[in-house]
């Protein structure tokens, strides 16, 4: 009986990636089942040495590269880009993060490579799209977290804040996962691939959407709130005696429920001001005196049974150490070279469950090379 | 000729979603041409009365809820139930983020519902996972972004900070609609469904797999840096004269290009204080005091210039206003009642890029009804 891990067995990813996004997606499409050649540059991966910080190794690329095949490749050598084409000749998807434009002027554009292999699968991934005044800006995560005015809503009254993790590259390496599962459906329907382009603006642009609403039609963004929420309230930190708690209300069944079982207020559940939750967010300042009025006496330990006996969200504002403590962290071991490396498990049960093998640069490469040259050398070299 | 958007036509979702993780999942679906029926409790998704943002009418709800049919059931009652399941009996994928339980205690496991439709692939959308101490634990964005150290790592020195969108919301969202992929291309090949679970708690934690790394191994979580990189640097905001401009050096190649076409101080390029990026990270104030004095000299407009002519990565530290008239923002409209209301379009093009349709509560209940009524009496309502 097959399971989840072997949906894409057969399938072959040829992927000229590097940093987070791409590789981020080349890690799934492994955990998936497929088989993910990763073709680095001289040198390797840039993210092969981003840091040192599991267990001396790169965070980034342990990581974001468990399961994978490593090749170098210099596809400006003419036998290296013949090796490339003899693999694109018998890949199903092509996924790449080059500069644009890069693989088009070396004529390996999709168009072209689906003349000899029309199943093929292409998958590009830029800053701000194919066209237009950035499309040759380069777009590291930072910069699109910036440019996309996240960063303006993240963080406290004082400064905009950076995401504390690689969000864009993040989000746009799964979205073009789910692209390429789409392009794959596509292609049992059709037999012929297709090319897509993801822009990382557009990913954050589209989760973007809520405050991009709130200033397109109020002309005005959620304010920067530090812990809380800009447009549901109460949403954020409050103080018990001896410590913070973190409570959440979505819906005015719940804020009935907090005012009469844990504030035993049951008269403020009709109070004008804050019937609604557009109530509530405007006049979020005279709702906190009274609830942390409440809460400041009580202990953290009595006021969070008291809101989970009364169904009302709440949560530690942990540290990244209390993460690793965290009861509900599961883990899984990456091997690299001769190191073993403790991850945080992916969320979707796949290949790489129990342990990813993290390939040193062009680990593979040898055997790569004979394994597709003897295919040149069979169709007489007609790539 | 079949195009993304189209790679779904045929498959049927029943969601009993609320809120936005299941509801975007929802949308990704009928984007890529699945018929989703939104099954709402009474009085509706609670998202439909979040805000009033986009143009009177919820942005939340409006975002995420295009392209799909609603129908609002009791399932408490026996005659919803029933129709419920008739619909699950031809369903493709039940897509579900109720209270965990919810479904089973009603009858309603994948196990269960197999017996009779064994293609039913189904999946459900949890806080912390099935089982383990938090597993009852409402779990709302806010909530695992704090409960997953996500806060502590985002924001300036003084205090952390939320990121300004329902990131675990979205990102577990957006897993769930490639777990489902997957479970169709694995249908694909066993003619059968799986039953999949996704804790918002783990997709989060698989995205902190980086500092997690920093805190396991070099025992200290990356610090906040409010809009700089806590283990890339140069990487964060400059002040030129007349403002503030972005930079992102992801390379030692780019360091040098750095210090050679935009400091002018090729020298730097091999000082031992600055040679790997570990290096700038340790010392980065003496590296920012270095640079700031440069590009002091220097308005932004041409800093700007210099920088990308130098093939230096450089941004802005956009508002939400400079992000809706962003020269990059593509957009598309939402119909709801009688609102237009215009959205930051899907990054990857599907069945709604030009328009997506937003049902108003219970609007397709009738004609559903009809149709899955009818084939109870059809099948004598054997379900």
């Amino acid at each position: 009986m097959l399971a989840l891990g072997q949906e894409l067995e057969g399938i072959t990813v040829v992927s000229l990636e590097q940093a987070v996004a791409a590789p981020y997606c080349g890690l799934l499409l492994a955990d998936a089942g497929a088989r993910v050649i990763k073709v680095e540059r001289e040198g390797g991966d840039f993210s092969r040495t981003y840091d040192h910080a599991a267990n001396g190794e790169s965070a980034y690329f342990i990581w974001l590269n468990g399961g994978k095949e490593s090749i170098v490749l210099d596809i400006d050598k003419p036998e290296d880009a013949a090796l490339l084409r003899q693999m694109l000749e018998k890949a199903d998807v092509l996924l790449q993060n080059l500069a644009p434009g890069s693989l088009e002027k070396r004529g390996l554009s999709g168009e072209v490579l689906r003349r000899t292999n029309p199943a093929l699968i292409t998958l590009e991934i830029t800053g701000y799209g194919r066209t237009g005044p950035y499309a040759n800006m380069k777009a590291y995560d930072l910069l699109v977290q910036a440019e996309s005015g996240l960063c303006s809503i993240t963080g406290g009254p004082e400064e905009p804040s950076r995401v504390g993790i690689s969000i864009c590259d993040i989000a746009t390496g799964l979205t073009a996962f789910s692209a390429i599962l789409r392009a794959l459906l596509l292609r049992g329907r059709t037999g012929t691939g297709v090319d897509i382009s993801i822009s990382m603006f557009d990913v954050l642009a589209d989760w973007m959407n809520v405050p991009l609403a709130f200033q397109r039609y109020l002309h005005r963004a959620p304010s920067r709130l530090g812990v809380a929420h800009a447009t549901l309230a109460p949403y954020g930190v409050y103080r018990a005696a001896d410590g913070d708690v973190l409570i959440a209300v979505q819906s005015n069944r719940e804020w009935v429920l907090l005012c009469e079982r844990i504030l035993d207020m049951p008269e403020l559940a009709s109070d004008p001001r804050f019937l609604t939750n557009m109530n509530r967010v405007e006049n979020r300042d005279a709702m906190n005196i009274i609830l942390n009025a409440v809460f400041e006496t009580h202990t953290r330990e009595e006021l969070m049974a008291r809101l989970r006996k009364g169904r009302i969200a709440c949560a530690s504002l942990n540290s990244v150490a209390d993460l690793l403590h965290h009861p509900h962290l599961q883990t899984s071991a990456a091997a690299f070279a001769d190191s073993t490396i403790e991850l945080a498990r992916l969320p979707v049960s796949g290949r790489m469950r129990e342990l990813r093998k993290v390939p040193t640069l062009d680990q593979d490469g040898p055997a790569i090379r004979r394994e597709f040259a003897a295919s040149i050398r069979m169709t007489g070299g007609q790539a």
